[in-house]
């Protein structure tokens, strides 16, 4: 074990002292989960409704990896929570609780982790979640908030990523490519006046890196209508490529029906070339969606009642996912021309 | 997102290219769990069963912090699942599956990968449990294994820690002090000799520092028998007071009671002096139970059916934890004299 460094005489006041002060500021967000036993037990219990099934789910979050030095402790906390939601969503499940270890290079401050048991908060309320447990160290590296995330969904009705058939037609939710404009933006402010983005639509474009919103109302939508799905994170074409070529399946992309948001259509007037890094650049957080073309209707008609808008951008094809190592996705440009969007997404190795 | 600054031109044959041959690497591990969908889904499907609660635990190790750099990647593996399902045997829990995240300052050889994977295999075959799902990620820092596992108890029967009363005898089980004086060895090898062991127990100690066995055959007799149990992982004493103290309750051990495998018998012949080190220096992954005094000999009876003895090491109180500050829990030495044992136990902040 590492010894410890630095003594009481030298920590600054604000700074928490021994693992039980971290755990006194999370344990109002597990409050409402009877199983959490106050964070006071070495384990959690979980009561499974009946007639359902449990959905899991884990993807830690390091600064520096996944997000910035600089962005506030709130933000951190919503998307640390938020990017393991997002998948339950894509399988059409419900946020049960979540556990969740933090490790620190150094103790927290009681302010910072008083902001970031905020953030917590928020995106739980809005997620309908509780904190059931976790784990706090300390370590060299970066901090890092590592959430393990469980879902229910009816028996049987979880839907998955490799049941994409032939001939589906495929949709994605809300709009595309606004969390890449929103980190080049977090990166380099001086982009919102080369972009000639207003204060609104710079506001807008970093709330979507920073603070995504999982679709969990396309949860039943997706359970009735949908044959595969998947959250976004690692881009459109990276994350559609896999979900066709897990079936062995090729497709098409049509890049002129990707749904982009106001503010990301002014960035793309200024500068069409950034069409790639818009369908590459991940973290959206939307849904991939593959349904029958007779549900496709039905699907968008349903999310729109959701208030989420579903929207075609491309299908499944019948000729197999190529084996020669190339991509067996096509991606039509908007002048009908093949588009060649360079590295495809986000690998960490 | 951070860029890779490896190109593919620098990389040695050995190393794994991509997050796709890392999980081609452990998918075997997933093979018996339906619901692991081959790792080929974004999430995992868990169907419990009818009449069980789930039991849930995330708890993280990382190089330099919970192992060392030097530890093999096998016994790396099966200590981070076991001290795990540890935690699930002190609940009465029998564990059903876990998810694992991997990071990595950089991409981990096939050769490392490969021992790693088998050190899980041969951990999740021992404990009777499958790879679910997870994750892997490239970030610096350390090596980190975070794993969190799931575990089943029949409703209403999990075992508690804060459930502890008044005038409860207190039992571990095992052995104590093992692992503190292997991971001593492992750090030092000399001490071997300092200490008189043969290699026999050189192999003993070390080997209960690098490959902690959960007491999973102990689970049905702290259902039936105990008040209230947690697994042994910072330290008797750190332990035994956490469990006192979430009581609102006092006690006493006795450190002449505690048992102590023949190897630490024959160290501490040598160093006396050794014993508050025992009893503080964690890693056990033990369990710590509290009975009636009158349910004590039928859950040492049902313990030595299931193979692993416990034994009495002292009783709580009927006084309350000081609110002073101050430990509640007293330890009588050896000599009959009260012992102080110093820094009680591990916390990383």
């Amino acid at each position: 074990m590492l010894p410890i460094a630095m003594t009481d005489r030298q920590r600054p006041k604000d700074i928490l002292h021994g693992e039980e002060e971290i755990v006194a500021v999370l344990a109002p967000l597990a409050a409402g989960a009877p199983g959490a036993f106050g964070l006071e037990d070495d384990c959690a219990l979980l009561a499974p409704e009946p007639g359902c099934e449990l959905v899991l789910k884990t993807d830690p979050v390091a600064e520096g990896v996944h997000f910035l030095p600089t962005d506030a402790p709130a933000d951190i906390a919503w998307k640390a929570l938020a990017v393991n939601v997002s998948d339950l969503a894509a399988k059409g499940a419900t946020p049960i609780g979540y556990l969740m270890a933090l490790s620190f290079p150094e103790a927290p401050t009681r302010a910072w982790l008083t902001a970031f048991a905020a953030g917590l908060e928020a995106a739980q309320t809005a997620f309908g979640c509780h904190l059931l447990g976790g784990d706090t160290d300390r370590r060299p590296g970066p901090r890092t908030i590592s959430i393990t995330v469980i879902g229910s969904v009816p028996s049987g009705q979880m839907v998955r990523r490799g049941t994409v058939r032939e001939d589906c037609s495929l949709l994605v939710s809300g709009s595309i490519g606004d969390a890449t404009l929103g980190l080049a933006l977090a990166k380099d402010p001086a982009l919102a006046a080369a972009w000639g983005l207003s204060p609104e639509e710079t506001d807008y474009l970093l709330g979507r890196y920073r603070r995504p919103q999982p679709r969990l109302s396309l949860a039943p939508a997706l359970r009735r209508h949908a044959v595969a799905a998947m959250d976004l994170s690692d881009g459109l074409v990276k994350d559609a490529g896999r979900m066709l070529r897990g079936a062995g399946l090729s497709g098409r992309l049509e890049a002129a029906a990707v749904p982009l948001s106001a503010a990301a259509r002014k960035v793309l007037a200024r500068e069409p070339q950034r069409l790639a890094r818009l369908l590459t650049g991940g973290d959206d957080y939307e849904i991939l969606a593959a349904t029958t073309v007779d549900q496709r209707d039905v699907l968008c008609a349903a999310a729109a009642a959701a208030g989420v808008p579903m929207t075609e951008v491309g299908m499944s094809g019948s000729s197999p996912w190529p084996a020669d190592g190339g991509t067996g996705l096509g991606i039509d440009g908007p002048d009908g021309q093949p588009l060649a969007v360079g590295p495809t997404g986000w690998d960490h190795f």
